[in-house]
């Protein structure tokens, strides 16, 4: 079984098989046996139940209320806006009836054709259009704004081809949805909260982000605007992590929800909406894992801390025990997680590499010998260094560590994608570069045919304008028209 | 507006209309566009997300995991346990395409009828199918087991007649699946959680239950054995509020999930269930609240303290803000949630009025006089009564307050399911009492015929055989058959 542990694809071999087996054999998820729906087992719940503690805490600071809205939406709902039809119609599970009967020809159950439904419902693929159809109920005047709603909940797109957490049919996310009295508020929201996400995406899943701006075609079926925060694998592809959307006055035109304005005139509602989604496991998974399995950034371990006693017999067991509790203590109520793993009927090099290919930040092993020496062998993850420490202040250290971990694997991931950003003047030069992967920063005419023409030709599209990039114009390398400021160009997944 | 929230109407008038009215003025819910779903407010959300995370923990507590399986079943595996499919076919929502297209009218969208599913999908009433159909991969040794599992998930029943939290064709609710190695272990399982919710509504709803086993037509579909928590309305009528299920090897077999026992043979798994939803929200609300609006028990009311400042200008409320501040920081490092209301655009009469509508448990008012004399005005909801007090110390008070006001109102429910239960030993008597309404304890002979007798003639059913009941054996009051004991019979919603 150890040996199964360690037989997981290179990533220098096969990136993306690597990933599939990964997520497999690290107990984080798998297929179901509905088509492109995967179930999230508890160890990957786990990780994810701690991106959404997080979150949700940071959202609350900003002043979001959680509600909740349906999980179906009527089907004349999903028309009211003419992009967002077109955006999502499209691939959506389609409710048609209400109930199944008795196979007249004895054989299971059937549809019931007398339950068809007057009106189709869908599974959400998303809930602006059930949302705004409720909103038009709370908002009459200024005073009713803003509202500032978010929900956790799960949502179905029908795609045709899925991977594990990148891209599923059913998945979990939270979508927050506003409503403001003025644009500028709105706006004023929407970048607030994909900032939110790019804090997030650093300080907790150590993972680099660029914040920037979707090009037209890249934008959400229904927005003005769509901010993004996008992320660097380690095979050199981009990956959106999250979007935040400046919705304008569309829904609420789409669901005529209006207010009285200060000036005693009837207005559209302004609005924005953002989510993340079960996307960001895939991302952090790609960000950090290398080939012994997953290496977890501490902030989001649901074990940081596993401690492994190696004994012979029961006695030295319970020496052992005895030893590490006050070490436990200590670091519970530093409110670090850990776990000591004294189970019998597995070994502790089985346990080695269950740990390892699980990502647990931090592991202690003590035998006899360490018991004699007072001290305890730690062994990092991120960097597999073993030291043999005293046990004295070694939860202090290990607080420390846990910090540094964090902090080095952030700095590993933006050194990679630092080396993987260049820049791209000709339209040579870039097919050339983009076969390499990463991230190219290039002038663009901004026009949707150039765009469509580089993705045709190179399967690159614009990542986003990032906001605090170099601004200095240009021209397209492709149509040699002016350029305001380059872009970034990737494949992406 | 002040007036119209106080235009709630009286229990004694009309008390299916009182909790109708009362949902929607407090704030709670709201009936959506989808027939039977309904749109959880922010306010309503709030109350039912410490439910969440306090259930959450307590589960933990007992080594439950969560995890997350899919929304859609295949219809086959709803037919796979012959008393489950009769239970749940009747009424579920089916997926039947996966795609719309653009209506060839030029009207809005249509169902593409060549993307028609192979399969039918139902949307989960419930997740037994699908959590069996994936644990038959998880589970091949003892030591794979016990299987621990739980998930907060949307699911959806096609209910006919539908009341906000009370009965809705989409709720929320947690599954926990369990498997386990022997008949034994799940059943204790079984027993462990339903005692779990027990605790939960006993010591943060305030509402007190009577656990107890259901009769076999009241039954889960599927199961060996149900056990209900069953709690008294302020009306007479019962409320069942949680379920757990000893599900015997039924999944197992339909599903063929056998492990190798320590002897080393093949054996089907044993399994439990265990479920309680957003009906919880309703019997928080009917079993506290009164004509003035929610009662909410301290332990899950979202805001705790409410602090008025009552002034005539910025000076007076900048003085009375001053004061206050120490206060608010004294609660809130007492782990109460406060709120101070000093928004200009209301009067205090008006957040008077809607504080207590919406059951916050201690509200207190200062003004200038209040300044002068170092005192407060405190008044707590759920008597209604207000005392003067002197600043100094308040949060002290405060503090064994709430903990005095969360003792009161389950020593009050429970005053008033005393009250109403009684005893009745012919079925004439048993008659007239069931019109009063409240539980009746009489003795029945314990067929499924009988049962279904008494639900026709009186529209009572049995609750439950109580746990802890009086075993005293009887005879039936209907057939004169010998009884074994005594149950319990109420109208439930």
């Amino acid at each position: 079984m150890a040996k199964e542990l360690k037989n997981l694809t290179k990533r220098s071999e096969n990136y993306s098989q690597w990933y599939n087996e990964l997520v497999v054999k690290a107990d984080l998820a798998e297929q179901s046996a509905v088509r492109g729906c995967m179930v999230i087992k508890p160890y990957g719940y786990a990780i994810w139940e701690k991106m959404q503690q997080t979150l949700d805490k940071m959202f609350k600071q900003t002043g979001v209320q959680n509600a909740y809205f349906p999980l179906l939406i009527p089907k004349s709902f999903l028309c009211r806006e003419a992009e967002h039809v077109e955006g999502f119609a499209k691939e959506c599970a389609v409710v048609t009836h209400y109930r199944l009967k008795n196979d007249p020809d004895g054989k299971g159950v059937v549809v019931d054709p007398d339950a068809r439904l007057e009106e189709e419902l869908i599974v959400r693929p998303t809930s602006e259009t059930i949302i705004w159809g409720t909103y038009k109920n709370w908002i009459h005047s200024y005073r009713d704004l803003p509202i500032v709603c978010n929900q956790w909940a799960n949502v179905m797109r029908w795609e045709m081809r899925t991977r594990m957490f990148l891209r599923t049919a059913e998945f979990l996310w939270q979508e927050g949805h506003t409503a403001h009295a003025t644009s500028q508020e709105a706006e004023d929201r929407t970048v607030q909260m994909v900032n939110v996400y790019a804090d997030f995406a650093r300080k907790y899943m150590a993972m680099p982000v660029i914040v920037g701006v979707k090009s037209a075609t890249e934008r959400f079926a229904g927005a003005i605007n769509t901010y993004t925060i996008e992320a660097m694998m380690q095979d050199g592809k981009a990956l959106q992590s999250g979007t935040s959307h400046f919705l304008g006055q569309n829904f609420a035109k789409a669901f005529d929800v209006t207010f009285i304005n200060k000036d005693n005139k009837p207005e559209h509602v302004w609005a924005s909406s953002w989510g993340v989604s079960t996307r960001l496991m895939g991302a952090l998974i790609m960000t950090h894992s290398d080939d012994n399995g997953l290496v977890l950034p501490p902030h989001l371990a649901p074990i940081q801390v596993v401690i492994i006693p190696i004994y012979k017999n029961d006695e030295q067991l319970a020496a052992i025990s005895e030893r590490i509790r006050p070490i436990m203590d200590q670091l519970a109520s530093a409110g670090i997680s850990v776990k000591y793993d004294d189970a019998d009927n597995r070994r502790p090099g089985f346990k080695f590499a269950d740990y390892e290919l699980k990502g647990v930040p931090v592991r202690l092993a003590v035998g006899a010998r360490d018991l004699e020496n007072s001290t305890v062998e730690l062994m990092r993850r991120d960097t597999l260094e073993k030291e043999t420490l005293p046990l004295d202040g070694i939860a202090g250290h290990i607080e420390n560590l846990l910090e540094e971990i964090q902090q080095k694997i952030y700095n590993k991931a933006l050194d990679y994608r630092e080396k993987m950003t260049t820049t791209a003047d000709t339209y040579d030069e870039f097919k050339e570069k983009i076969e390499k992967g990463g991230f190219i920063l290039a002038h663009w005419d901004g026009t949707p045919e150039t765009e469509e023409k580089i993705k045709n030709e190179t399967k690159a599209t614009i990542r986003c304008i990032p906001l605090d990039g170099d601004e200095t114009p240009g021209v397209c390398m492709v149509t040699g028209k002016p350029s305001a400021r380059r872009v970034i160009f990737a494949r992406a997944y």
